[in-house]
């Protein structure tokens, strides 16, 4: 027993829109824990609609569409059902009122092509639209087989969703055990370096393990499928602790912890406060900093010194050592975060200065070279090189850069504990 | 003759990401003029995978892969489809030798989990992947079938598409006409106030015009279907002046352009220089004037001034107004513009000083209230009080706080014009 998404619309196929849709439902499924193997989108063809429905039944007993439901010609979804099961279609009075009904509140009149909204196979219940027009439906043609159908709008759809296919799918028996997740997060080690170190859980089968890359950034992911959150963590908190005790400080957090969250977190327990002086990165270690809501219980500011003169007249660097060592240096990063710490007269600086690109690299100082200077509490300096390439681009340099720094500061911050 | 898009991941079964490369590629066809009729996501299983296979190679002859090409036991597409086609996997030792070479710049050894990724089957051409570690596909198993692959991360995805699949695709005969576009991009002006404005343009057949709105933008997309580029520009061209001329300072960059760029474009012709002072956007605002290579030419630093300490210090910020009219001010505002002019020596001067909430706002200042400072090269300083609302969250408020800061900057520097 399990389900198939089907999405209607030729829109889908020019790329015009995002199926965002079907990552909602995809979700939707999971904490259910209905089985869903495939999706499948499909244009605004009754042919090829009945083509994916014939597919999909070999091998689901429950298709849900999103899209098709509208008035015009195009909009085929009702009717392309109706004729697989070779059900005529019957003209629902209630669509009409309610239709009518809406059109009046903003003072107009229903258009004559609404009328076909109203038209639903016969037997099929009406799966009620309380913000749009276009009702769904949801309908067992045959025994074994439920179809459910949604506007391709997305507030109408969730809405739908929620208020009458979720209790409708629990009164058939579905969601007494559902999957939760916990996302794990690590950074300083590659995916295939982690996979390596943890492999042995991959074998698990309940809870599951997984892992995934971003940039900069390696996640796990632990499933568990069971019937309540709480004994879902239960299951699932033995093997993370593993995981975490086994990949030391290269974990960072869980779910949706930042590196800039974790690092405030640490700051906010030890009551110490925080400032950047940046150069390459503009302004977006301090940005990244920020996004977090009240960060300013610890973070104070900064300079952003993308000028020389900035960096000699804001944050104190020695314009000899500028000339000798160049900017992008680890002497020049040092004094950086010196310079802020000392000036705003916070417990921890950091500094970033570096060749982001995709000019300005020599082969001494190549494009992706970045210097990160942290200035601790007792004043001691410490800097470290980094080479992220050039090959990513510009904005990935960027960004790795100030995960870089934050992630120093927070591997000093552990120190402590 | 028509491709087919198959997605392989379990994460999309999950609804644990957005699937935007299907979207990048369906874009992608229909800009080659390739048809494309089904879309289909499976999960890392290798039957089910198989069996999507069977059901697409009977109406599609190409075959377009994204995902499942990690080093990791789970990543089954390559494997998946040389055994479908009966064909042995052959390591091939250029990509190892790729692979290493990756590994060893950023200081790396490669993991012996990733020699996965140097099989292809027998036969099978490598789709050089330049950014990452898994190279795709490009292989004729049959007569008249094509395959290709490629790996998930979006951004190793579109550069394989760009730089290798086009060139491959127009070879075989694609891509002879092919749609073009120009976006128009517009700031300061409703969606549906430009759409009335230039609703003629709508009824265009070739080229067309249709609106699309983003967060503090919106854009018109002018396309049009011809057999080069020039000859599509040629068209696009006089719509694309009309509806110019109606937008008038509305307007302000077409495709790539984004506002850091356009305002850095006219900072450089007149020779002039910017800073920032920025509270509520932590940095935001420099990352953005930074996001553009080049942008040292015009950019000079400033102050990250979350703290009012470092309003006071940094920015010379009068303590009695922010004691009286508090930080969220329009004299405050104009002060930390003044203040961030006057000590960096450049130019023009902006500031930023708002609530991003959640917390932290009132009845008379609510959150989203964000106050814009702008300090003249003649010395006069004004300010604007914006109201951008709570309901769509912090991030969205700090977006908005440095899209108008940079708007107001061009507006000033077009007057001058």
């Amino acid at each position: 027993m399990s389900a198939e998404i089907i999405c209607v619309g030729t829109e889908l196929l020019l790329g015009e829109i995002l199926n965002s849709n079907v990552q909602f439902l995809a979700q939707e499924l999971a904490q259910l824990g209905i089985p869903h193997y495939y999706q499948t989108v499909v244009g605004d063809n009754l042919q090829r609609i009945h083509q994916v429905m014939e597919t999909a039944l070999q091998r689901a007993s429950i298709l849900i569409f999103t899209g098709g439901l509208g008035p015009t010609t195009d909009d085929l979804t009702t009717e392309a059902i109706a004729a697989f099961f070779k059900t005529p279609l019957q003209e629902r009075p209630e669509i009409i009122a309610d239709i009518t009904e809406k059109f009046s509140k903003i003072g107009r009149i229903m258009a004559a092509n609404n009328r076909k909204q109203a038209l639903l196979p016969q037997g099929a219940d009406i799966l009620a639209n309380p913000t749009g027009t276009a009702p769904g439906l949801i309908w067992q043609p045959q025994p074994g087989i439920t179809l459910l159908t949604f506007p391709g709008v997305p507030s109408e759809m969730k809405r739908m969703w929620q208020e009458t296919a979720i209790p409708y799918l629990k009164s058939q028996g579905w969601g007494q055990t559902s999957i939760y997740s916990q996302v794990l997060r690590f950074r300083g080690i590659g995916e295939s370096t982690l996979a390596e170190k943890v492999a042995p859980f991959f074998e698990l089968e309940n809870p599951t393990v997984a892992p995934y890359a971003g940039l900069g950034e390696v996640r796990l992911r632990i499933s568990s499928r069971a019937s309540s959150e709480v004994e879902a963590l239960a299951e699932i908190a033995p093997i993370a602790a593993q995981i975490q005790a086994i990949a030391g400080w290269d974990y960072f957090g869980k779910d949706d912890d930042t590196l800039g969250s974790v690092v405030g977190e640490k700051l906010r327990q030890k009551g110490q406060t925080v400032s950047v002086a940046e150069s390459c990165t503009g302004g977006g270690l301090g940005a990244m900093l920020t996004e977090v809501a009240g960060s300013s219980d610890y973070f104070w500011g900064g300079v952003i010194a993308y000028d020389n003169r900035v960096k000699v007249s804001f944050l104190g660097v020695n314009p000899q050592d500028l000339a000798q060592y160049g900017a992008v240096s680890s002497l020049v990063a040092e004094q950086m975060a010196l310079g802020v710490k000392t000036r705003l007269g916070t417990d921890w600086g950091i500094s970033i200065t570096g060749i982001a690109g995709p000019g300005g690299g020599s082969e001494q100082k190549p494009v992706g070279l970045v210097y990160i200077g942290l200035a601790t509490p007792d004043g001691t300096v410490i800097s470290q090189e980094h080479r992220f390439g050039a090959i990513r681009g510009r904005e990935a340099v960027r960004y790795l850069g100030a995960c870089t720094a934050l992630d120093q500061l927070r591997r000093q911050l552990m120190q402590g504990d």
